[in-house]
């Protein structure tokens, strides 16, 4: 099975390869190359130099088009796993929620037996809470937050195949083992949903912290003589999720972010609910009533709780706050998270053998095709 | 009368001349140039491959020595402008406080009277306050905070023999005369101890506000959806000053301020107080009571009152948060200055015919020497 796409520019994490050809064989690219060395092919896609990105990786999204992580029902994956494709994303970290422990438990058991394998790939789980401060919930229900506990996490790490990749979690509320016992379970570290002090962050660092939850939200913020984790992500740079879509955060702070953290370490998620890519409404969120209306999901007192944007938006609002060129897109969508989850063999990336999940945008942003496993899904 | 400097590494705001002599008459600097080229003269001073700088020029310092610019006596500039070569600084504007109107009357009549020109020149005066907001008084009397009022300004700069160079005050309490008035009146606006929006400072920089007093200390902090002066900061790029004291920010945040706004606008300052030079002890500042003890300088309820920063200590510091370069120094310490100043011509460069106003610093930053008018005063 062959797809080839002509009159592309290749976009990768390090550079755009104007006007070539990119042949996609058995799910994989097997080749590209400059337009004057086009193979000829039956099956092919022109793409009016339109720009061809790596499929971007989702690292946190709890829901869209109805379903959630924590319906721990066979309808989820693969209602989100045919929706993402149209919205930019051909891979994705299923996220749940601080939740009921037993709802948690649940939700792995259900995401360590899926089977559905077409649409947008389950590389994993993003265990956001519950071991989170209950200074900074955000829409997490505080009733639920538990203490970091190195047992539970094996448990749940247990339940769910080994699939929890990236877990947030608030570090000062750790005294070190738990960060230990992530290493060990080869679960990426975010704080988040945090008071950290820019001191313990920093130490926590040391000891493998990598990763920030949805900057500016959910989190102490910057003060002169208190840097917080607002700060920690300016200095430090660490691997840093932040949401473009302008209502987490002013379009200046976003491109506050990108100066300061920089496109190498800038990863732009999601963070959708159920309601993505559905009508303005009340939605469930963790149990909580969440309305949405435009671009904002909140619940009854005003607090954001999560939010409707999809990649696509997000691909444009960033180049819109910024300025961004498509080779930091790359980085920020797809390259960044396939670095961190270890895949750079096959995702994120443009290169011989790599998978063929692959998204053209033309000029304006807009999302023109999806190609997943080589074929034309969108 | 000529001076040569022999052996020197030459700073500039633009590079660093390595062993280079430099040449001294008459006030000015005659020229300069690679030792292989150096000139005979008998009076020479060795540099031993240190550091030759334009002279540190303070835009915010209130007193040291036991002299402040509120004490509207003849001992006041006598006094600073003897001390502060020994502390890296070749000029300065008098900086006045909030305080009952009569008394920066009083303030400013006394400037403009002054007559003595040995040492660190008088360049103008920084107003500040009394302007401001009251929700960020610091440590200005908020009992003689007053509204913007062009009419009072307009008489202050007329009693200061058009002195006033710089003038903190708050831009969300200005309907945007006050601005306006500013510029007719040839003073750099800045603000400070203000409560300012990024909106309205946008709004203020497009009608030439160019300036923000201490960057962190005095006003409205950083928040996502209200970037405040200090995004605006981060972000606009104004000149921005910063006391690098360790005190009045962590260093981590002057780092970050280096990094953001860059040694192109960033201004380092001292706003030290009469105790600058002395021993700890209580001390007055615009008629409160200042508790000074090691390298801070407090009210009785603990909030900062100036500093007891030394120039050359902020230059130590400088380097060592940021491990910038001496180009980088100059910048922050002369050039900037003068380039708000309109002085380039004279000062903060080195270059034939500008004032031969220079510090002399070894590699672990100890001033080693300070010459003002081509002699050498420390």
């Amino acid at each position: 099975m062959q797809l080839l796409i002509r009159n592309a520019n290749l976009v990768t994490h390090e550079t755009t390869l104007k006007n070539h050809w990119l042949m996609c064989s058995d799910g994989s690219i097997e080749d590209f190359g400059p337009m004057e060395s086009c193979p000829e092919v039956g099956n092919a896609l022109d793409a009016e130099n339109m720009y061809v990105l790596p499929g971007a990786i989702e690292m946190h999204i709890h829901g869209a088009a109805g379903v959630d992580a924590m319906d721990a029902d066979m309808e989820y994956l693969e209602k989100i796993a045919t929706h993402l494709p149209r919205t930019g994303s051909t891979a994705f970290l299923a996220t749940t929620m601080t939740a009921p422990f037993a709802d948690i438990e649940r939700a792995l058991i259900n995401l360590a037996d899926h089977k559905y394998d077409s649409g947008a790939k389950l590389l994993g789980v993003h265990l956001e809470g519950p071991f989170i401060s209950s200074r900074h919930p955000g829409a997490q229900n505080p009733e639920h937050i538990i203490i970091p506990d190195e047992e539970a996490l094996r448990h749940l790490q247990d339940l769910s195949g080994n699939r929890i990749r990236l877990l947030t979690y608030a570090p000062e509320e750790d005294d070190g083992a738990f960060l230990e016992a992530l290493r060990a379970l080869d679960i990426i570290p975010s704080a988040g949903h945090t008071d950290a002090t820019y001191d313990t962050l920093k130490n926590a660092q040391d000891n493998g912290l990598s990763h920030i939850t949805h900057l500016y939200n959910g989190m102490r913020g910057l003060h002169h003589r208190e840097p917080g984790v607002v700060g920690f992500s300016y200095l430090e740079q660490p691997y840093v999720e932040v949401i473009a879509d302008g209502v987490h955060s002013r379009p200046e702070m976003v491109k506050l972010a990108f100066d300061t953290i920089t496109p190498e370490r800038l990863i732009m998620i999601t963070d959708a609910m159920r309601a993505q890519g559905l009508p303005d409404g009340e939605y469930d969120l963790g149990g909580q009533t969440v309305h949405v209306s435009g671009n904002e999901a909140r619940l009854s007192d005003g607090t954001l709780a999560g939010s409707v944007l999809t990649m696509q938006q997000a691909v444009s609002n960033m180049r819109d706050y910024t300025g961004c060129s498509w080779t930091d897109i790359v980085r920020m969508s797809a390259y960044n998270p396939a670095v961190e989850l270890g895949l750079t063999d096959a995702k994120g990336v443009i290169r011989q053998g790599a998978d063929a999940d692959l998204v053209i945008y033309d000029e304006a942003s807009n999302l023109k095709h999806t190609i997943i496993n080589g074929e034309r899904v969108f």
